[in-house]
């Protein structure tokens, strides 16, 4: 017992590989990988590739060779999400193929939360006389997908608050000079979180002080996935001249603000920001101000489920305030600047005020500090 | 002769380990610590146990047992610095003692920076035939003494700064409240730091919010040690309840400021810290403040010719402005604050003036970070 235990665990681990080299490609789907194994042969491997390809499960058995096809009778296929079983989507139901080859026996890492499957994928199997077996490598598969869980569970976006800071807590100076902070080695961390979201989010001094490209660079992406371009702020005071909306991808910019600053706004910038096909949404405000969750549940309804925030110091605190980051990465540079943008717009007495993170781990990247939070704890 | 090598390395990191059994007791002497060696026996060992007491090679000649004592002759003494040969002090030269007991061989890991000695103790040894090797593990052992190394070069007395933040880089509120950003296993770090140095240094508000004792607790020091806890500022501020003036070591604690805030001074104020016997000591002023790398030098004239500086913003942003530090830990809590107190009072408008260390160590300190920052390079 104790071998099979120990068995499952490895091919659950492959599997959950497999599910990995979809990162960044399938949202709103989750990365799944799966793997068919019999008498410790295996027999074949695949993964959701992208949103609207087929599901791991069949890729799966479309690896198969044809000569070994008949003996997918009485094997395993370990999957690292429950398998799916209902039709509203492009492809058809997992548990089917399941059905149809004959597996005597599933191993999943853990139940889907989409409320049309929820265990519900299992049950069909089971009733069909499949042994299932749930909850091999679990907390990892949740973890590799905890947007996708969010995605399911919550109405706001997967929010990930990045920024870039001195020792002594300055994302920029006071002039808005940021560049840079941090090393290369640092910053191609950064690249390589963008790579994992729908989208790439800052604030409307950042965009004006930095003018970012928001994409993905240091050859850390083959697909040429472009990340949405998020900006939130005031369309008048924008920079027309920024690259995110003159480059070639203006359809993936999204411009977050209030309906009286649209309407507010001269009608060439409107008429600037209508030629370039850039998406304005709106959202509820509050004193002229964006009502910063009301953006993120916008932006949710138009398809961005995941979103790197990189800054700046505004958007950071309007996030930390109403405790919206589901995780936060802070790189502490060795440099002291003295006067500068904050990131915390709060005046408080007493230390035992100040937020406190329980679950965080520092790490070394060259002589700086990595700090990852996970806020929610 | 690569045996020898790695015997002599053997034998000199003993001796090193030996020299820190006085550390924080030698001021202003090195630490030292010496073994003897004859045919790969050690016959003896010592170290420099406190200013005043014998140096480390009479040390280990008196701990060689009598039936021993014959054994030197010929025998290889490992000293971690240069023997002395000079008399202005109150214990004799030890390369007499070397010379009397018939040494033919002497390993020392760095020359003595003391220009009495610098060069001269081997030279005595060796015009008397003595085989001298010089440089084992010299890296280490001027490391062990960076204090001492300083303290015979330099007119300033070694500052160790050591600051504890927010991870937004705040030393506590703006009311003054710090209590506690950083947990019980940094704080004893610090503690430990206390006993390296001959004193602690505070500014004003730090002392008059924090009230600390400035003492070393945790269990960390058997020996009873009361460092010199040094207040900077104006002494009509200092609150007189605060306990480094209530104590029973008030002949320990010295209060730096300048001439004209003294002579302005209420003459209760005055007679106060006379009663309690406190030292003040004058600095030059600039504009009513005291002149950082004067008080600095006032210091040392009085014999103190280490400083662990333990905050606030103010004399940590007079430090860093004039590159006073020959140390820097900063211990980051991964705590948000928002508004607070800084420690660098300067208006910069270009990320590439901002202090920028280049040698820096990052550790992990349980959720914390500590950059150690050697600020010199």
């Amino acid at each position: 017992m104790e071998k099979q235990d120990s068995r499952d665990i490895a091919y659950m681990r492959m599997a959950l590989d497999l599910a990995k080299k979809g990162e960044g490609q399938t949202s709103p789907n989750p990365m799944v990988g799966a793997i068919i194994v019999k008498d410790g042969i295996i027999l074949g491997k695949g993964w959701h590739k992208k949103a609207g390809l087929p599901h791991a499960e069949p890729e799966a058995i479309s690896d198969v060779r044809d000569y070994h096809k008949a003996e997918l009778k009485g094997a395993t296929i370990y999957v690292t999400l429950e398998p799916c079983c209902h039709t509203k989507k492009r492809t058809p139901p997992c548990t089917n193929a399941i059905l149809k080859h004959g597996f005597s026996r599933v191993v999943v890492a853990c139940l889907d939360p989409n409320p049309e499957v929820a265990g519900n994928g299992i049950k069909i199997l089971e009733s069909a006389g499949i042994e299932c077996k749930v909850g091999v490598l679990e907390k990892e598969a949740r973890e590799l997908n905890e947007v996708f869980f969010k995605s399911m569970t919550k109405r706001l976006p997967y929010i990930h608050l990045k920024l870039a800071q001195t020792l002594d807590g300055k994302l920029s100076t006071i002039t808005g000079d940021s560049k840079w902070i941090t090393d290369e080695n640092a910053r191609k961390m950064v690249h390589a979180y963008r790579k994992k979201y729908d989208a790439v989010m800052v604030g409307r001094k950042t965009l004006n002080n930095d003018d970012p490209s928001l994409n993905i660079r240091f050859g850390l992406d083959e697909s040429g996935k472009i990340p949405f371009r998020i900006v939130m702020g005031s369309i008048s005071k924008m920079d027309p001249l920024s690259k995110i909306f003159n480059d070639e991808y203006t359809h993936k910019t999204i411009i977050i603000t209030t309906g009286a600053d649209y309407q507010g706004a001269a009608d060439d910038v409107v008429k600037f920001f209508t030629d370039k096909k850039i998406r304005i949404v709106f959202a509820k405000s509050d004193e002229n101000e964006v009502v910063i969750e009301d953006a993120f549940a916008q932006l949710k309804a138009i398809g961005v489920h995941s979103i790197l925030v990189e800054g700046g110091g505004m958007l950071a605190s309007s996030i930390l305030k109403k405790k919206l980051a589901d995780k936060m990465t802070i790189f502490v540079a060795p440099k002291i600047l003295g006067d500068g943008i904050g990131y915390y717009d709060e005046k408080l007495d007493s230390m035992a005020d100040a937020l406190n993170f329980n679950n965080v781990a520092v790490k070394n990247i060259g002589s700086q500090a990595m700090f990852e939070i996970d806020p929610r704890s």
